[in-house]
């Protein structure tokens, strides 16, 4: 039975800080998600003695040691030969898996270096996982440790082929491995606009720890929730759906969407479902809130225009906001606001528009007017509204807030919803 | 002497996999930066055992320890305690620490949790490392194992306080403990449209392996290369300026910068410079270069606006790009991206705008037009140029790299350079 579980990094590219070691986190989290217990992450440069002494370490630690790198065709790619040494077992050659990397190469159209048949050795007692996108399998095995048995799973570093190998091959077969009588049973709530605090109290507050695994993932202005449990085939889709919907009462319209979903693809649904079109007319976001709207594949059926208007001649000349306007209220003000978005809907001939106006500074505040007033409006044919905010943060940062909140608004109206109701409370 | 470094993160939103160990990656640049080698990455989650078993293990492996987390006010930050049973020390209290933590809550107008002041205690012998920014200050100790001195270094895991901490007291003190004779002298470039294993060729065939450490880093779709060496203090600068002589004579235009600058402030800077104006029309890639101008402060001073025309009614109404035209060539054409380009600089009263107008994909592709096929077109009183780029990729790296191109044309036209030269080369 595997409970604990040690994760380790093999490249020089991790201990020159190159990169990060997402690959780690990636695994730590799928693993997490399966109710294993991560004792360790281990990072480590191609070095022999340096790879033997993390294996060792971890296996003296875990009862299943993840390795990732280190498989690839060149001299510096040690894991194998190290993993067959703490083994105490040759190298055998796979047939099969060279032939598969030989018809690689043919299907490319390109020659296959000699030296990439290194990746068809294997310690003797391995079972191969296959890799379905590149030339590097990876492979299991099992030794004796402290008394007791370890798991050994080794899969390579370039990311997009680990995640499939294990998501195809290694997790089923942990899941097999932990307890065969149940099942994992999760769900994940996209949110904004609640702390991370808040989050925790009130999701706290309708679901005991004995009923699942709540854990929150913050990339803000995003917060996922994510509920877990264990529970026998029957009976674990029943009780998590029973828990979702105590979260969903609790925490209502800040729950934007549900999986891995982003607010960009829930606007988008959102604004199909309604027939709409969309204009933006933006200054202190300056292009951010149109950027994110068409990060999203077949936006253009929807998204029409967005007129960035950086400068007071730009909101008058592209957009038609009124000089005396500009004059007595400021650019950053929500009557602009408001003549910027009925401006961009006219102009684009859109359903729906909403504009920004603010201060991202750091220069530009005033006792008034701080850096991160901003000011929101949404224009539409069954409503005008505008609010203004009191951001905080970097300029960077306030700009992706102004970016959050705009295309909230868009979703909530897009869906029928109280559109001020969007923003930052406890 | 210093030369061994393991790096240790404490903190269960690391084997949770709720976030990537980024400290260690900044962590290991740094002290690769400086000539030191980096023997082993350790994260454990908040447990004594575990933390302690991190601690022995790197204390085996190295000369210094760097340890990042576990320094909070709350019950699970363990490091401190843990680190003073293993240098067999009991804790001592700080008065002027726990002074000026205080102080702090005082000047944010804050009570300060009396749980706070454990942050004013420290093993005996350890030299505090000062905070700024917040208010758990860092530590560093010494003790033996192995039958040789280890030094223990202790710092917060918030990142921006950590990296201030490091910058401003550890390194500096690093640098004393390696080798007081030499110091490091470096040189960062940063590059764009030539390849990293062309980079790799071109800049190794003018630069020897003994003459400097060559790394690169790539976030694509910018590259930046590094040159580091240690000499004798009278001699580093001058041979490091040297060696950077070569690689300018060697990447020439290639290089959009020296030291960490990004693309947009380059530009911000060559178009102040000029003393320009600019604007913008997107089309495919939807806000992405105006959201990118306007993340520089002061942006405001030379971007007036960003036309954002995604349909082909709003590019003929917005932007006064010709029915025929469109027609005739089609909206993903260098024709209708001159068009753009003229009408933008033209409403905006603009010196100088970039258009863009392409198909990222993933729909909507032909065999004369793929996804990926990117028109790009500049308008300014000396010259109208456009270009047909074929570029690859997902949906939002075509984004990202039609925005690079395009703010590397308008560096280009600022600073007096061939505009077309822009580019992806080997």
């Amino acid at each position: 039975m595997i409970s604990r579980v040690a994760i380790l990094s093999t490249g020089d590219e991790l201990t020159s800080g190159k990169i990060a070691d997402t690959n780690a986190q990636w695994l730590a989290d799928r693993c997490s998600s399966m109710g294993l217990d991560v004792v360790a992450v281990l990072g480590v440069g191609d070095h022999r003695d340096r790879i033997t002494w993390a294996w060792e370490n971890a296996l003296a630690q875990a009862d299943l040691v993840i390795s990732t790198g280190g498989l690839g065709p060149t001299s510096d790619d040690l894991t194998t030969e190290t993993v067959a040494a703490l083994l105490g077992e040759p190298l055998r050659f796979d047939p099969e898996v060279a032939n598969r990397i030989r018809a690689m190469f043919r299907a490319m159209g390109r020659e296959m270096p000699e030296n990439n048949l290194r990746q068809a050795y294997f310690p003797e007692s391995a079972v191969v996982i296959p890799n379905p996108l590149g030339t590097a399998p990876g492979y299991r095995a099992s030794c004796r440790r402290g008394g007791a048995d370890r798991q050994l799973v080794v899969l390579p570093g370039v990311p997009r082929e680990m995640f499939r190998m294990f998501d195809e091959t290694v997790g089923p077969w942990i899941a097999g491995s932990i307890d065969a009588r149940t099942v994992v049973a999760t769900r994940t709530f996209q949110t904004f606009g609640v702390s991370e605090s808040a989050l925790d109290e009130r999701v706290g507050g309708v679901i005991r720890p004995d009923e699942a695994r709540i854990s929150y993932r913050a990339s803000f202005p995003k917060i996922a929730v994510k509920l877990m449990l264990r529970d026998l085939p029957d009976r674990a889709e029943g009780r998590i759906e029973e828990l979702a919907g105590r979260v969903r009462a609790e925490l209502g319209t800040a729950i934007y969407g549900e999986g891995e979903v982003s607010m960009e693809e829930v606007v988008g649904r959102a604004l199909t479902g309604r027939g709409a079109t969309v204009a933006l007319a933006e200054s202190c976001s300056g292009g951010l809130i149109g950027h994110r709207l068409t990060e999203v594949p077949g936006s253009s059926a929807y998204f029409i225009a967005d007129y960035v208007a950086y400068s007071n001649a730009a909101k008058r000349d592209i957009l038609g906001v009124s000089a005396t306007t500009l004059e007595q209220h400021g650019a950053v003000s929500e009557e602009v606001a408001r003549e910027m978005a009925a401006g961009a809907r006219r102009r684009a001939g859109a359903t729906v528009a909403v504009a920004t106006t603010g201060l991202a500074g750091p220069e530009g505040g005033t006792p008034e007017k701080p850096v991160g007033t901003v000011c929101l409006a949404l224009s539409a044919a069954d409503q005008e509204v505008s609010r203004r905010h009191q951001l905080w943060g970097s300029r960077d940062w306030i700009k992706l807030l102004t970016s959050q909140l705009a295309l909230d608004w868009l979703r909530r109206w897009a869906l029928g919803l109280s559109v001020v109701e969007s923003g930052f409370r406890k």
